[in-house]
């Protein structure tokens, strides 16, 4: 193969993503020449090191610490960004697009936080932006949800979307650790960050929802609007509770709309064991997307890891450059159209799993069961259990669906009853449509 | 909204899928003219009865019975096809591309068959030829395969592509009933067709197999490279002694590719009952997708349907408009580039499942045992169970991977011999890769 017109790619980092775009790059050239019709050279490689040891052999001469090598490079058509950040991130991005370079990146934090102006920079300036590798590692969920399901309204968007906080959970749930423990193993593996606050937190997954959110409902989401509860504060007693009434404790994400009302959260969730989504370990993600017409579907697939969301990149890098040849850059998107109007707590509603410490006293059940039906929150299940405490037990009740409003009247008021002693934990509860 | 641009579309078949497509462009009308900025119009439909009650309120003038009345009117910019069959649809479809019209067919067994020519004739015209619809209805696996895993090669591809069989197999292993029974309830319930012979004999999959096998690996494949058996000849013996070991049975298309060497094929298959796809039920498809940098992906969603499959035929429209307003339909194609071989049988291993009918003797095991390691079978689990009729028994045998050359020397052998009464069934044996 000779004489196809050379694309030329600038590589912003050469990390873990950056290492694996540069090995698919390399690997699966005559494959991509198939399918572009170009060759594809990586032309500069901004680093923050130079002399670091690399996994793989990269031409010195490509390596550079200068951004604006990079950046100003006239003959580089299109800068793929794995270097992470938000700031300078941002600024290069906006520098590479006003300067006509199309952009492929895995920026989750910053198409979360700065979407719109990139896509208006890009879109004005007929450049590509594409992020496939932002959410769900190498699930092409993004596409599914732009192309596939172009012609139908998704009602719903619920799924694992953080591997880390998955393969913690996991952990927690078979071998019965608590939480500081099987981080310290997570960070010793490389699941975990050596500061692993934006995945625990559910920072993380909380920017891919409302990424996510913004494609599915044509809504201007962002990470501001993602209700937003990590997995800190799930202990060995709530995995053990859940696991005794039929329920694995996932980190969810949830996007739902009704009548354009839209909510959007990430927070801990007790899901029903027959639900696959309970059984999706360690750092798989899966996302299950609802739609008016389509009904139920789901994608499934390794969340991260090098060559997975290397390969996102390289197959929206492919997407890129057949639109080069046709002329047609930034021409695709379609920004959003719907007013975000986000529910009130009223309108928000969920099952809920509610675990309370109470004074083990005749009348305790009666009076709480008495408080909730004034609050108009039914109960499914009611499970009273022995505390390590003396006189004081254990009460897990599980609701019908019922308003976060109503929820947060009728929890508000525990607080103040004597007869309990603790509110140990709140979750929601997915049974899904599948049991 | 006025002043859009409108868009044409000819319709050809209002049945099911056909009444769902006019359904949809009809209710998301405002959506569609977001995503495309053209308003859509259903300018003329071929039905074959023009009388016939439908359950959607049709213009009397749109209707026709005269295809020609649809594939000349020169103001049509896109066919829709769901009309089904070979001829004269084929026909019908070279005309409407001749013309400059752009397809979008929810057709399998043409472009099974007649694929290449179609999307030739196609590009030789700049039109669109789309056919999303054609595999697993609602579930976008074919933008995944064309799209999101461009960057990659495809090592796998197994899934359950047809409902109709796997709602039978799902009835027969829930409910204990042999399969001309659950026929015909599928028949009454309008899960089975009249003529089910291309569902039950597995054509219907071998089709679908053949259309992603030819996207997942960039080979000119078509149905008769697709290794086929039906379900017709699974019992509920079977049934019963897989699940006694674990498995359950699913109709499971499978496309390998080791060192550009292809098989595909649709079988009977013992599914691990741990293995999500043992546990897809009644009518959705699941596809899994092994890619060499991505690893283990998984689409899920409804199979067929009206709406659903309505979705993927709408969406394709949605695409074809974009490039219609860009000027660029019928240039994305990557035709086959890589050399179709086909797997000889010593290169096609699996494990498998062999029920025999043997004479209760001593030694019969130790002989059948010696035999298999004369044929470089080894075993993974032996049950010999009770069988129905005096001095016989049920042998269960699990070989290891073996290659289905050694397995037929192997099978060859058995027939012969006198302590074997009967072969009762072989089935290939599918673990997962997520056990």
């Amino acid at each position: 193969m000779s004489g196809e017109k050379e694309i030329k790619v600038g590589l912003l980092g050469l990390g873990t993503v950056g290492t694996g775009v540069a090995k698919l790059i390399e690997g699966h050239q005559e494959d991509l020449i198939k399918q572009t019709g170009n060759r594809i050279t990586i032309q500069k490689i901004l680093v923050q090191d130079k002399d670091k040891k690399r996994e793989i052999s990269i031409d010195k001469q490509l390596v550079t610490d200068d951004p604006w090598e990079v950046l100003k490079d006239s003959e580089i058509d299109v800068i793929i960004e794995v270097m992470g950040n938000i700031h300078p991130t941002y600024e290069y991005l906006m520098f590479a697009l006003e300067k006509g370079k199309h952009v492929v990146t895995a920026n989750k934090d910053l198409m979360a936080l700065h979407g719109a102006e990139l896509l208006a920079m890009a879109s004005e300036h007929h450049c590509d932006l594409y992020y496939e590798a932002s959410v769900a590692g190498g699930i092409p969920i993004i596409r599914a949800l732009v192309e596939g399901f172009a012609s139908d309204r998704i009602t719903k968007v619920v799924g694992i979307v953080n591997g880390t906080t998955n393969y913690i959970l996991s952990k927690m749930s078979e071998e019965g650790l608590p939480f500081d423990e099987v981080l310290v193993k997570a960070q010793e593996l490389g699941y975990a960050e050596a500061d692993p606050t934006s995945d625990v937190e559910g920072y993380d997954a909380a920017r891919k929802m409302a990424i996510l959110s913004n494609l599915a409902f044509h809504m201007d989401v962002n990470v501001h609007d993602v209700e937003v509860k990590g997995i800190t504060k799930v202990t060995e007693e709530d995995i053990r509770f859940g696991k005794q009434l039929g329920y694995e404790i996932k980190l969810l994400g949830i996007a739902k709309q009704n009548d354009n009302l839209l909510e959007v959260s990430i927070q801990p969730t007790m899901v029903n064991k027959h639900h696959p989504l309970a059984k999706v370990s360690g750092v798989y993600n899966a996302i299950y997307v609802y739609g008016e017409a389509v009904g139920e579907t789901m994608f499934y697939g390794p969340g991260a890891g090098q060559l997975p969301t290397a390969t996102a990149v390289v197959s929206d890098l492919v997407t890129v450059i057949k639109q080069m040849n046709l002329g047609v850059n930034g021409r695709g998107v379609v920004a959003p159209y719907r007013p975000k109007q986000l529910k009130s707590d009223d309108l928000i509603t969920s099952r809920y799993f509610i675990r309370l410490r109470v004074l083990d006293q005749i009348g305790v059940l009666a009076k709480i069961t008495q408080h909730m039906a004034e609050h108009m929150i039914s109960l499914q299940e009611i499970l009273q259990l022995p505390d390590t405490e003396e006189q004081k037990a254990q009460l897990i009740l599980i609701t019908h669906e019922t308003s976060k409003a109503q929820l947060n009247k009728f929890l508000a008021l525990m607080e103040k009853l004597e007869i309990i002693d603790q509110i140990s934990s709140v979750y929601p509860v997915e049974e899904g449509e599948i049991a």
